[in-house]
């Protein structure tokens, strides 16, 4: 995609290197920042030695992020990478991505998401893509709609109109490509494009593939209307571990995680907990109390980490930095009796619907001096509340 | 009911006092404060005058409240009291509540909820109750369940599983005794009581009425089996001010005040409120997106000033000072690969599940070096998740 403006060889390293490297594999990472893409793949295929000096800058960028536990110095990530090097194969994997109207992105790109440097070491090495655009959207114009597979009527309804009026806001739909409540959010989204991105499925496996299968024609006009990507090669399998990496880019790229239906336990629940630990937005669409599906959902309500959303308007909002999505203030009917002071109020409840009563009676009804009943009629007559006959008064029903 | 513990005269110098004054006439309260209550209706009747001095420290409590901007001097404040004079007889009234099995509750008891305090100026004068109680529980023993009066099949199945569990807890579910969720909630604290008072019906207008009429049997039974309360007097009728007045009583008298089902305007919003100025828990139970009945529960959700609550065990725990009501973690079914490091979460999704693969081939699979898969094979086996044949391995279907 972004070939000509990179050097070749940039592209063709980053994509080796996703072969080799599982997503996160921060020892691989950060041998990439110290060293470039370039030797970096020289290194990491044991072609020449890292040397003392880029281990050490290694160790210390693990060190900065923490990720220090697993390290077993270059020698065993070298070890690691080893048994992928007979496979590698970038320009074949470019030209079959190519060939399905995509290409690879890369940090060097002026169009790289910028939201993935929130990830610190953990930023993926490349994204693999198959879509018309050239450039994913910013993070305030993405949002995240997740949830379970096996979704009840329930949660496809409100993913639908969620996913649907976020597209209709020109905001795109990120989700997982799964079966439930990520296909209702796909589908509704390509519904309810108006221009830009509609929908980014994020795979777990290579952009290639159809997965889960059944999902094959949803995919494939997300990747035509919209944007499939991975940060794994095509070809790879997704598995459990590329699922929990891809939650993490999900919650990334996206200003705002809504979680619409969950079990206590559920993948949601991760991506949910990735955008908490990014400081991204977390929402989550209440439910039934007796739906185990929303018991995820009223978990992460009840943890203070989710804000309650329940419509496509509240979730722009909370994405939206710009005023430009503030919901209209949702008003119910107006009252007879707002803005009425405590006495008129006191007054009007005294006042009787049939049978006029002299004010020396309201007097003592309401509770109020004689002074105050007469003024405050005054007033409720004035607003059409209160009638007069013969000195008496009663209730006028409804505002002039 | 205490009044051979108290001077008869305060009791019926009180009872008075609840007739002449509204619910929260500050003034009136602070004067009582000042002088007392026997002092205070010489001065409210007119019998007497309150006195420069007097007037200068009601002065000082009204602006200690906060509440200077209604007081207009006790002349004003006398005037307003005046037309109820002549319908003064505290003794009939307490005659009348006596015949029903019921008294009066006033400050100076030592069995007064001392968690009126909390309303500060704004402590009832005294409470008129009907209950084989002589004693209203601690506040941290109270919960209030409330509502709207339109409540759905699933508000009142809701509202029936948390008030029954409360009861069942020894938990007081106090409400209004309205219809919808409040009428759920004392029928489902009734049938779930195993001792203490059960429920507790907190009314607007006289514990002499059954109001609204339709929930005469269920009050009559509240009134035998828990308590029926109000700060008014016998015989007085509820009004849109007393309703409002006796939201902060509920309020006040409970640890937790959850609302069930609520429209985006709604009374049971209001004792919400009250609850939250009052720094009480406020808990809301979610519900459908599509339904208006629960527009006013996401609401406080959204806005943070209530808690996610599902069931009674989780309101327990937030009514409870002490450990007792504490909820067992909710356990979902516990996957077979939880608690395996990385390594060897990546292998295991590398096994394959029929054709058994040799160390190498799930070496590149995983992406692991082969010290790596020969010591996390052996460490899968063990947990009964890989099994071998002839030096290749696939998964063991579930641990041994």
């Amino acid at each position: 995609m972004n070939i000509m403006e990179n050097t070749a060889a940039i592209v063709v390293a980053r994509a080796a290197l996703t072969r080799l490297m599982e997503p996160s594999d921060l020892a691989g990472l950060a041998l990439i920042r110290v060293v470039g893409p370039e030797h970096a793949l020289r290194v990491a295929k044991g072609e020449v030695r890292a040397g003392t000096e880029t281990e050490h800058k290694v160790v210390q960028l693990l060190d900065e992020a923490g990720a220090r536990s697993g390290w077993q110095g270059m020698e065993a990530a070298i070890g690691r990478w080893a048994p992928r090097v007979a496979d590698l194969a970038p320009e074949r994997d470019l030209g079959v991505v190519g060939r399905l109207g995509g290409g690879l992105l890369v940090p060097e790109d002026d169009d790289w998401p910028g939201a993935l440097a929130d990830l610190g070491l953990a930023e993926p090495i490349a994204l693999w893509s198959r879509s018309p655009y050239r450039i994913l959207p910013e993070l305030s114009r993405c949002v995240a709609v997740v949830g379970s597979r096996d979704s009840t009527g329930y949660g496809a309804s409100v993913t639908g109109e969620i996913a649907y009026g976020l597209a209709n806001r020109k905001i795109t739909v990120v989700s997982g490509g799964a079966y439930g409540i990520d296909a209702h959010a796909h589908r509704a989204a390509l519904a309810g494009g108006t221009g830009g991105i509609p929908t980014i499925a994020v795979m777990a496996g290579g952009i290639d593939r159809y997965y889960p299968s059944g999902n094959e024609d949803l995919l494939r006009t997300v990747s035509q209307e919209g944007a499939m990507i991975a940060e794994v090669p095509p070809g790879t399998n997704p598995t459990r571990y590329r699922f929990l990496q891809r939650n993490r880019l999900i919650a990334a790229l996206c200003a705002v995680t809504v979680v619409v239906e969950a079990r206590w336990r559920s993948g949601a629940l991760n991506t949910a907990h990735h955008a908490d630990s990014l400081s991204r937005q977390v929402a989550a669409v209440p439910g039934s109390v007796f739906s185990a599906n929303s018991a995820g959902c009223h978990r992460l309500l009840r943890e203070g980490s989710a804000v309650c959303v329940t419509d496509a308007a509240e979730v722009a909002e909370l994405a939206g930095a710009s005023g430009e999505h503030l919901t209209d203030e949702q008003v119910g009917a107006t009252a007879e009796h707002d803005g009425l002071n405590l006495e008129d109020l006191l007054l009007l409840d005294a006042l009787p619907a049939r049978q006029a009563s002299p004010p020396e009676k309201l007097s003592a009804v309401a509770g109020l001096g004689i002074a105050s009943v007469l003024a405050g009629l005054g007033r409720l007559e004035l607003m059409g509340l209160a009638e007069r006959s013969n000195g008496n008064w009663k209730r006028h029903k409804g505002p002039k």
